[in-house]
């Protein structure tokens, strides 16, 4: 691939995103469009070294733009290619680049006829702005909007202007992933992996990984680790690169079998699916059913369960049991049961379980009694406490735990402390 | 509130934010601090004129660090204060700042204190990098996690250190906000408020704001409007610019008042409340009571309603009925009303919130059937048809939905037109 390119240009490998739109400057918008550029510049070998965001303003863009020329090979422009007076994108990069802008009949041309058939009116004299070329500049054609794209050499780099809705902004960068960009990638593909993990702290895992993180620094090709706590699990992102995608990938593969020989059955997912995912599909290969009674988590097992689509073939029910009479009339768990453990223990959530798996004869059951908070605690059993217990025909599993956080964040990892039981419990019968 | 300022510190007006952290250059995470951070800012008339993102790189962030100092009076760093070798957030920021790192030992014996009572062991050594303060620096204290953030004066401006983890940014962040921000804020309140509608399309209310738009231009401040449509929702997003903040929610009420006149009931939250807020007070004002019947909503709809704090007041139970069997022993829906009726279907919906509030003793019971997609789907009752009930004890209130969107999208829409309607009833009921 090296060899066919035109020997006067490099290849591109370090690349700066910038999003231009006062509205990404409010705290009611984000950029989203960065994750997709970065995406498929990470696929042709091109890493993404810094992102930025600014608004509908011509000092803060250019500075921005020259600072980031200075860095990198190729700066992708998002945004302000309307035809309005505060889009000021493609003004700013001919000025900063030292370009002059003319207009483009041809482009001229498409617009009215865009105009004409679309809003069955001439186009506005405003829009010509959008026809406004930089010397030197490739037209990326929209066919989904207004705003032209444009691909500006700039010395040995680029620069990239595509319009800010995603739905524009897409098929063109793909459109320019397959033709100019693919020229000038690095020739170098990188692949990614995310291992999750469940039940372990990050500075434990951290040291457990030492070693590997050593062995992946050379063989066969580096291995970069970043590792994530994210609540009631952690991730641990693997990327690697090499010559080809399908060598990239084999390398993260070796990388992520030498984590599941560390981590064993800790390890819940090396694919991208979530933990509701991963339990829905060992149930469905098992041919087995499920039903859920929850109290302090107030349904959102059941809700994660249900979030995967074909779920119907393995939940069959669940009870959201808050008040102590629920648990007793719709589980059958005993009043003095209650009184003698309180209704936050181990004997409550294992009666909870038992007593749902025998109701709706299904072959796995799950309980859960806590105090999510902020109220209800006291010292013996503070806010975060959480019972949670599983059960098939032949395994019982149960824990308490003690989360930190806040209500919604206690129902999260009380939700993920049970289906990681239900999981575990699966793999670990005959 | 300008009187009282230090004359020798001069008002903060421009802020820059930089979020550090390699995973927010990949294609699966993004920066969403921000966003929190800007509406603090905004409302001590700070504006956020960029955003940048860098990995845990000392080079990249040094170099962006340098060039918004020098175009911004306040500069906020989230991230990178971890004791890990790659959280380089704090050794760059003293560097570029020319200032010395010296270990707090309040801050280590804090660590040691918080290793000890929470992971019943002692610190690694490696985290003897979070007490590391660069000389002058204020400590802002992390109350949920382990990594200290830090306030800087440098020359007029002020860099700030924030840990990444959302929940552990935003209370530190409040307290600067209360703090040492507020004396330095721009002396211009920038207030917004958020309204959120429901049971309206975009574009028809677009049309009935139209004559307040123009109202709002001039009188008696300008007030800026933005709507939004999110799922099973429109947000009104409103602010207004005053000399005190007592002046600008003054004008952003007036507006909000506007809008309630505009829009009547469908105007379910003017202060930033979810659906399942106020459906929680207007239950607890009224000392109701409430069960969940849910099938294609899994368990949603009792989740969301469960995320209040205090909602065991109100939330007696719920059941989750996926299989037709568990309708009938759960509920008492009559197999022969599904095998009419279908089990998606008006008819169904309600005799499974009759049958829930029947059988839980409580003042409103709310049902939902429907499809979530993506299989289930049938010419007659496609893919997103969803039938709802709520009923009190003198009020029964049912509608068939047709949602688009994914199996999430399904579920989440289906919730809030449950929550809504048990909201209505509530409303006009006498």
């Amino acid at each position: 691939m090296q060899d066919s390119r035109d020997p006067g240009t490099s290849a591109l490998s370090r690349a700066a995103i910038i999003a231009v739109g006062s509205e990404l400057l409010t705290p009611l918008r984000i950029d989203t469009n960065s994750l997709f550029i970065t995406e498929q510049l990470n696929l042709l070998g091109i890493d993404v070294v810094a992102k930025a965001i600014v608004g509908d303003d011509r000092d803060e863009l250019a500075h921005l733009l020259g600072v980031m020329l200075a860095r990198v090979d190729l700066v992708v422009l998002c945004g302000g290619l309307g035809p309005t007076d505060d889009d000021v994108t493609r003004e700013v990069a001919a000025a900063v680049l030292g370009l002059e802008l003319h207009e483009s009949t041809e482009i001229t041309d498409r617009l009215r006829q865009r105009f004409a058939s679309r809003f069955q009116g001439p186009m506005p004299e405003i829009n010509r702005r959008q026809a406004m070329v930089p010397a030197g500049a490739q037209v990326i054609e929209n066919t989904r909007g207004s705003a032209p794209g444009l691909w500006i050499a700039s010395g040995s780099g680029i620069v990239l202007l595509l319009p800010g809705p995603p739905r524009e902004l897409r098929p063109m960068l793909l459109a320019i992933v397959d033709g100019p960009l693919r020229e000038r990638g690095a020739g170098v593909a990188l692949v990614r992996r995310i291992v999750r993990i469940a039940g372990r702290i990050e500075s434990q895992a951290e040291e457990q990984l030492r070693p590997l993180y050593r062995q992946w620094e050379t063989w066969p090709h580096p291995v970069a680790a970043t590792i994530l706590a994210a609540l009631g699990q952690l991730e641990l992102h693997l990327s690697a690169r090499a010559v080809s995608r399908a060598e990239a990938e084999q390398v993260v593969a070796a990388a992520v079998a030498d984590v599941e020989r560390v981590f064993g059955l800790d390890v819940f997912s090396t694919d991208g699916r979530s933990l509701e995912h991963v339990v829905g599909d060992l149930l469905a290969e098992r041919g087995l059913t499920i039903a859920t009674a929850e109290s302090c988590t107030g349904g959102l097992i059941a809700s994660r369960l249900t979030d995967v689509a074909g779920s119907s073939r393995y939940v069959d029910r669940g009870v959201i049991t808050y008040s102590n009479t629920a648990k007793t009339d719709l589980l059958g768990v005993p009043a003095d049961l209650i009184a003698t453990h309180g209704a936050v223990s181990e004997a409550v959530a294992l009666s909870m379980a038992d007593g749902i798996r025998a109701r709706a004869g299904v072959s796995v059951g799950v309980g859960v009694t806590g105090i999510a908070g902020p109220g209800g605690g006291s010292p013996e059993k503070p806010v975060g406490t959480v019972a949670v217990a599983a059960m098939t025909a032949n395994v019982t599993r149960s824990a308490v735990f003690r989360f930190l956080g806040e209500r919604e964040q206690v129902k999260f990892q009380a939700s993920q402390a049970a289906l990681d039981m239900v999981r575990r419990i699966m793999l670990e019968a005959p």
